[in-house]
């Protein structure tokens, strides 16, 4: 298939290398010669327009905040499949029902820079119109992927606790600790977590901070739990309550620990 | 060296279990007959009386609230060396001078189940009365081990930042996210730590909230980031704030990865 692939920042390159990966004939657009001249340099074959004329698809990977309106912008010129790969499904998803044209395919890519190729990889798939049809469109588009279908919503709450949650618990934890003296414990872990959250663009968890309910809504949860383990006359009663039913501890931490490639911490 | 183990809880079994594997005559004693009898199937020597006499070490790995009393009431009838080996050393310590006794040693093993022997294993020395001398009394014990010497209040605070803090993240983490939706990300290391944290006894945690002045500061440190992250009318500026100086992000970031053995997520 041929496919124009609007925006060329690290998600746009990244997509486009993986969809010529899987033999589509991929070009890719960016209004900026820079990031143009960026992802050329990575492989990318780029054009000089975004012009969506004999394109079989065109895939935006836009910036977060620029979705909604570059959807309702393009998606009734697009004159095959117009793909959204946004982070964020519920505010663009409401524009691509109303904007019209042929099909509209909702997906957020759930990998990085690590991927290799599509295969196996997950990618999560919220549906426009007609899931079936979308479906099928996002398959033949995204080879070999893992295309999982979930609505607009238990996507975004999922974004909110397995993304903006994590890496705003990354900030936090260097916020608290840097500076601080340190023992080798299970916080190494933590520590290069939150290494690899701090050594990408906070943009991204900014975003979701201002532009997510369900993210606000995670980190007053966050809050509170916080603030009750604080003000707890005995912690002990609120750490308990916060604990899953782990029938089999013992298990669960030996699998924990290998899972971690580290040894049991100490008592 | 004949040594006695008070209290066969976790940690006490462990060290017996660790002494006994570098070549000391080792014997352990716990007032419940259930832990004696636990720590006896579990391959260590008991004995059914405290009586300190005829060891060259006793070491008390009591739980932690119990400590400076144990120490108040043993060390000055104990004949060759005292071990202390609990978490929080500034008040044990404090009581470790004003008990007497010929030679006071406060350590703490900073691993655990994990360890299969003492080689190389970190171990915290917090000196007394002459670091020079505990240190050779705790390196003839530990055999092996690699001794850490700091102050105590530097002890105490680095386990405020490396073990209290990232627990109670860990059992936030669960309690903000379980129930919720989730995609496959950067969290899934955070949930496998979350798992390791809260399959272990959550008393340890609570204690260090309770008894820990610097435990508690790093938690009031981190809600009052959190609150700022919050609050900010541009969440970008406190994000960022928050992140240290990585000159070299793109290497991070794969080291980062590569140590967490996976692979980077995504935009």
């Amino acid at each position: 298939m041929r496919v124009l692939v609007l925006g060329l920042g690290r998600m746009g390159s990244a997509i486009a290398s993986l969809l010529a990966s899987v033999g589509h004939e991929v070009r890719g657009y960016d209004p900026s010669p820079e990031a143009r001249a960026r992802a050329s340099a990575a492989g990318v074959s780029t054009v000089g327009s975004p012009d969506p004329a004999g394109y079989g698809a065109v895939v935006a990977a836009v910036p977060l905040w620029l979705s909604a309106e570059v959807a309702r912008e393009l998606c009734p010129r697009i004159p095959g499949m117009y793909v959204d790969v946004s982070t964020l499904k519920v505010e663009v998803n409401a524009e691509l029902r109303r904007c019209g044209g042929p099909l509209r395919v909702s997906v957020h890519p759930l990998f990085g820079r690590g991927a290799g190729g599509l295969a196996g990889w997950p990618i999560a798939l919220t549906p426009i119109e007609d899931a079936e049809r979308e479906l099928r469109a996002a398959s033949e588009l995204f080879r070999g992927a893992e295309l999982i279908v979930m609505d607009e919503s238990t996507h975004d709450e999922a974004v909110a606790y397995s993304v903006a949650l994590p890496h705003v618990l990354g900030y936090l934890f260097r916020a608290v600790s840097r500076d601080r003296p340190s023992i080798p414990t299970v916080s190494r872990r933590l520590q290069e977590l939150a290494a690899a959250v701090e050594a990408e663009d906070p943009e991204l968890t900014s975003h979701l901070i201002s532009r997510s309910p369900q993210a606000r809504r995670a980190l007053e949860e966050l809050r509170s739990a916080l603030s009750e383990i604080l003000s707890a006359p005995d912690p002990l009663a609120a750490l308990s309550s916060m604990r899953g039913d782990w029938r089999e501890r013992g298990a669960l931490y030996e699998a924990a620990y290998r899972a971690l490639g580290c040894s049991a911490p100490g008592p």
